[in-house]
């Protein structure tokens, strides 16, 4: 095993602290409120304090622009296997999915990892980069893709959201 | 719009209280500490809290059992487009990926949803749910596959981890 970098130390001595007044592990799998929320993976977002999740209740799915292709597998595992019945879908703004275009990353990953790494995108996820030039239309779009998607139970409720980095603040969308 | 569920209203009442003293909104875009971290959706994670990441500071990817595969688009753009330099690969006890197998999956989903949800599914994501027997073999498998992956470059560095829901604590596996 390699020497400890500084994150690999510093997940080890945070977590070394949060386990010591560790009280929550009761909790069982299904999350006790059974829904599901999907996010961005941007650092600027904590979802748990901003979003009021409390340990143990929701699903929390994050990826690159909160794209609900992308979080497909997990929702369908979340809702089929884990029993959520409500997906809330929070976009936000100055997401890197709004700064760049597919094309943008095609090049790069084509300028810094050459042709296999071009091959290892596709092989991964069809290269596209599900990138998007307008956030409310892409939260609407995302919303009504999820609706009309058969894997997805006609009965499940999908809500779609902003949240504003800028101001720590959601707005609903659709 | 509907109205409110009880969900969307946690949501907007829980925000309003999180973005009232809200003071981080000049963060940048790229993690300021140039880390990905990648773990599970369950709901008893709370990776903030857990693993000691402040607001701005990494990405955090979560999908369905910490799939590495599944998570290939976000890692590729998290690094070739937003800087990251480092992968903190985290899995759990008590993973529902751990518990399901893909048959039961598939199985369940054809029952509930008929053939139109499968094909949504293998549209979606090729009819693979990602489940794995054995929690720590899929965390090395998982780091491996990254390690070799030429989506990712040779000088990133990727460790993996298991997370005890039961006590709090990380451990590393590889």
């Amino acid at each position: 095993m390699a020497t400890s970098t500084p994150h690999q130390e510093n997940l080890t001595s945070s977590n070394a602290s949060y386990a010591s007044t560790f009280t929550q592990g009761h909790l069982a799998l299904p999350p006790a409120k059974k829904y599901a929320v999907l996010t961005c993976m941007d650092a600027r977002i904590d979802p748990a304090a901003a979003f009021g999740i409390s340990l143990g209740d929701a699903h929390v799915i994050r990826n690159a622009g909160a794209s609900a292709r992308d979080a497909l597998r997990s929702l369908i595992i979340s809702q089929q296997l884990l029993g959520t019945q409500e997906i809330l879908l929070v976009k936000h703004t100055g997401c890197g999915m709004l700064t760049f275009k597919d094309e943008d990353a095609v090049g790069l990953v084509k300028k810094n990892l050459g042709e296999g790494g071009i091959k290892a995108v596709q092989q991964g996820f069809r290269e596209e980069f599900l990138t998007f030039p307008d956030l409310e239309n892409a939260v609407r779009s995302d919303v009504e893709w999820l609706n009309q998607n058969k894997g997805i139970p006609d009965g499940l409720v999908v809500s779609g959201w902003v949240y504003e980095v800028e101001t720590g603040k959601v707005r609903r969308v659709i």
